[in-house]
C-alpha cells in the first residue's frame, strides 16, 4: 500500500483493494468450512485481566474507556476489569470455549476471522489494526495428535486456492528441542531456544557465542544444538538425521514420532508445501508440541504469514483442561505486501457488470425495470447517474470499471456493448448473459 | 439471546447463531453488490475530534489508549487527537471520502458492514458493540434526487431475500415539515420536530400541549402540525392530502415532489413495502431531505431496524461538498430479536455435510483421502475424531448436526448413511452428491 492513511498503522484499502480482500476472505472461509470448521466471533474487547493472564505484552495493549468516565475516573480505580482491545484471537477463543463449553461439541473446530489491535510502532508488515484468520481445534480433557497434522493441510488447501506466490510451511515440534537439550544435559531449555531463535539475525557463530556465554553450555553442547537446528527435510528423513546425532531421550522420541506423522500427512495431502525445519522456535511459550511458520516464496523478508502450534495449557476451568492446536493467517500483512508489489488484483474494480444507459431522465423508470430483471438473473447492474450523452455515459462505465453498457429500447430494440472491445450487439433482457469470467470480479495475480 | 455473556452489552453468538449471521451478511452483501455497491472498510478508530465534529453524543464514545500511555499520561495531554472507537459508519465514511476523493468515481456507491461501539447502558435491542450494514451513495458537488428513491429499494431487495418477518419502510422528507411549518408562520422548526417526534410516547394531546406551551405555537398552528403528522399513504396520494390542508410554501412543494417520486419508485420496485408517513422525524439533524425508518411486522416494539436519510453537509473539503444519502441496517439488533424469539435459524448447526467414519486409527490416511475427494467436489467433510465404535461415531455426527456419515471400504465398498432417516446406501466417492438442500446450511424461519 503506497497510499498514506490519516492514522499511521491503521490501514484502509481503496474499494478495488477491499474487493480483493473480500474475495480472499471468501476463499479462506470456503476452505475452512469444507474442512468442517465453524465460524465464531468474539467481542473486540476483553478485560485487561483476561488478556494479560499469560502476562507478556502489556505495552502493546489498547485499553478502552468511556470518554466521560475517562475524564472523571482516576486511573487508580481501574484494574483487571478495565476493558481492552484483543491483540490476538487465541486468548478470546480460549475464554469463549470455557464460557460456552456446555454448548459446544468437542473436539471443537472453529475458524475466526477478525481484526486485532496492538499499540506497536507501525512499520512494513506491522500494523496497529490488522485482520487475522485463525483456525483451531480444541478438545476437552484431551486432543489426539492427528489434529496437529491436519491443520497445516487446511491452511495449504486455503492458501493454494489463491493466486498468490507458492507457500512453504515449516514445521517443528517443541518436544524435539526440549528432549534433545535435556538429553545432552542442558538445564536452561528456554535460554537455548531463545538463542537458537536468533540464528537468522546473528548467524551460527553468534549463537554459539551466546550458548557458551550467557546460557552456560559447553562447546560440545553448543555444537550439538547448532547441528540439530541445521536439520531440514521435506519428508520424515529428518528423524534419522536427528538419531544420527546420538542423543537418547524419551521426550525427544515422542517429538520425532509426532513430527514424523505431521510430515507423512503433509506428503499425502499437501505435497511439496511442507518442510520439517528443526530451527524454528516461535516465541510464544504456550506452545507444547508441533509449531508452524509459513513463508511466501519470493517474499521471505516479510517473515511468517501464517503461524501457530499445539498448546496444552491455554484454557482451563476448574478441573477441566482444553488442549488445542491452531494456526493464524496474517491476512492484512499478506495483502499489504501483495498490494504494495502489485502482485494481486481483481479482474475489475467494481462489482457492477452492467451499466444501463439512460436515454433521457424520463426513461429512468423503464431503465430501473431493465436493471431489476438483470439483477433477478444474478447480474450486478446499476443505472446511469444521469442522461448525459452516450459517450459520457460510456466513459463513466470505463471509470468505474464496468465492462458492459446496456442501451435500452430504441428502434433496434435493446443492445449491449462490451466497452473493452467496442462490440455492440442486440440483446434480450431475459436471456442475455455475460461471459462467465465477467459475471463477478475474479482474483488475478498481478503483473509481477 | 437468552445466554448471558461475560461482558454486558457485548453479544457473542453460539456457532449455530454465528452461522445464521454469516448467511444473513452474505445475502445483504449479494444484494448490495447486485445493485453495484462497492465494499469499503474503515479502521475501528477515529480521532475524537473527527467523531465529535457534529458534537452530539460525546458520552457514548469509547476512547482508546495504550495501556502504558494510560498510566503515564495525564488526561490533560489528550484532546482532539485522542483515538476513539467509531459509533457509526457514516462519520468514518465521510472522512474516507474526503481523504480518498481522488481515487473514487462519483457518484460513489458504497456498502460497509462493520461493528460499531457505544458506551450506552445495555438493554434489549441496545448493545455496546453491534454490527451495522450501511449503504450510501455520495456525490461530489451534487447528488441527483433519484438516489433517494433508489436506496430503500436496495434495502427492500436485501431484506425480502431473508426468511424474516415482512418489513415496512416508512419514508418522509424533512422539507415537507419544514416548509409546512414555515408556511403557517412557525419560526422554531426544530422545536416542533422534537415535539412531534414524541407522538408515540405522549399522544396527540400531549404534543398539542407541548406545541402551544414551550414551543409557542397558537392552537391553530398546533392543530395543523398534528393534522400533517397524521397523514400516511402507501402511494403518492399523501400529496393531495397535504395540499388539502391549504398551506402554500415553496420548500413544502419541493418536499412533496421529492417524496412523491420516492413513493412512485417504491410502488414499481418494492410494491407494498413502502409507506409515506409524515410523522417520522429521525433525531439526527444532519438529514436534509428524504428520511427512512423500517419496522419489522410483529416486532414493532423493537423500533426501527433500518434507518437513514439524505444529508447535504456531512462531508466537505475546501470548496468541495459531498452530499449523500444512506441507510443503515441494524444487523445485531435484528438478529438479537430473531434469535431471542427463535424466529430464525440454520437448517443445521455445522458447515460439515459428511462425517467420514474411522474403522481403526490406522485407516486415518485412507479416510483423509476420502474426505479430500469429497471436499474437492465441494462437499464439506470432516473425519471422525477417533475410531470409537460406529454407534458412538454416529452420535458424534448427531451432536455436531452433520447429516451424513460415510463408511469407507469394507466388503460392500463405500456406504453413506443419512442419520436423520437411518437410510444407508452404497456410494461412490467420485459421484455421490447430497440432496441440493443439504449441501450447505440454509437459513430457515423458526418455529414462530
Amino acid at each position: 500500500m503506497a497510499r498514506k492513511t490519516s492514522l499511521s498503522g491503521f490501514p484502509e484499502w481503496l474499494p478495488e483493494e477491499r474487493l480483493v480482500e473480500l474475495h480472499v476472505l471468501d476463499v479462506l472461509r470456503e476452505s475452512f468450512e469444507l474442512h468442517g470448521f465453524s465460524s465464531i466471533e468474539t467481542g473486540a474487547v476483553e478485560t485487561v485481566g483476561q488478556l494479560l493472564r499469560k502476562g507478556e505484552i502489556d505495552k502493546e495493549v489498547y485499553v478502552v474507556s468511556r470518554l466521560q468516565e475517562d475524564e472523571d475516573t482516576a486511573p487508580a480505580e481501574r484494574g483487571d476489569d478495565q476493558l481492552a482491545l484483543h491483540f490476538d484471537l487465541t486468548v478470546p477463543f480460549a475464554r469463549y470455549v470455557v464460557e460456552n463449553g456446555g454448548h459446544l461439541a468437542f473436539p471443537f473446530r472453529r475458524y475466526q476471522i477478525q481484526k486485532v489491535w496492538r499499540g506497536e510502532r507501525p512499520q512494513e508488515g506491522r500494523y496497529r489494526e490488522f485482520r487475522q484468520a485463525d483456525i483451531d481445534v480444541i478438545g476437552r480433557g484431551e486432543l489426539p495428535g492427528h489434529y496437529e497434522a491436519e491443520l497445516p493441510v487446511v491452511v495449504a488447501d486455503a492458501l493454494t486456492a489463491l493466486p498468490i506466490p507458492r507457500i512453504r510451511i515449516s514445521v517443528n515440534n517443541r518436544k524435539i528441542a526440549e528432549g534433545f537439550y535435556r538429553g545432552i544435559g542442558i538445564e536452561d531449555v528456554p535460554g537455548v531456544l531463545a538463542a537458537v531463535d536468533k540464528l537468522d539475525k546473528i548467524g551460527e557463530a553468534g549463537v554459539h557465542e551466546l550458548l557458551t556465554g550467557t546460557v552456560g553450555c559447553d562447546d560440545k553442547q553448543a555444537d550439538a544444538c547448532l547441528r540439530l537446528a541445521a536439520i531440514r527435510s521435506p519428508d520424515a528423513s529428518f528423524v534419522e538425521e536427528v538419531r544420527a546425532l546420538g542423543v537418547r531421550d524419551e521426550l525427544l522420541e515422542t517429538g520425532l514420532a509426532e513430527l514424523g506423522a505431521v510430515l507423512e500427512t503433509g506428503q499425502a495431502l499437501a505435497r511439496g508445501l511442507m518442510v520439517a525445519d528443526l530451527r524454528i522456535a516461535r516465541g510464544l511459550d504456550y506452545y507444547t508440541g508441533t509449531i508452524y511458520e509459513t513463508q511466501l516464496e519470493g517474499h521471505e523478508t516479510l517473515g511468517s504469514v501464517c503461524s501457530g502450534g499445539r498448546y496444552d495449557n491455554l484454557a482451563s476451568a476448574g478441573d477441566e483442561v482444553y488442549p488445542g492446536v491452531g494456526i493464524s493467517i496474517g491476512v492484512t500483512r499478506l495483502l499489504g505486501r501483495l498490494f504494495g508489489r502489485r502482485a494481486l488484483r481483481a479482474s475489475r474494480p467494481s462489482p457492477s457488470c452492467v451499466l444501463v444507459a439512460l436515454p433521457a431522465e424520463h426513461d429512468r423508470a423503464a431503465c430501473n425495470g431493465v436493471a431489476a430483471v438483470l439483477r433477478s438473473r444474478g447480474i450486478a447492474t446499476e443505472v446511469s447517474p444521469d442522461a448525459a450523452r452516450y459517450g459520457k455515459q460510456i466513459r463513466f462505465a470505463e471509470r468505474r470499471g464496468i465492462p458492459f453498457v446496456w442501451f435500452p429500447g430504441g428502434e433496434h430494440g435493446h443492445e449491449v456493448r462490451d466497452i473493452r472491445s467496442g462490440e455492440q450487439l442486440p440483446a434480450d433482457v431475459d436471456t442475455w448473459l455475460p461471459p462467465a469470467e465477467d459475471l463477478h470480479p475474479r482474483l488475478v495475480a498481478g503483473d509481477r
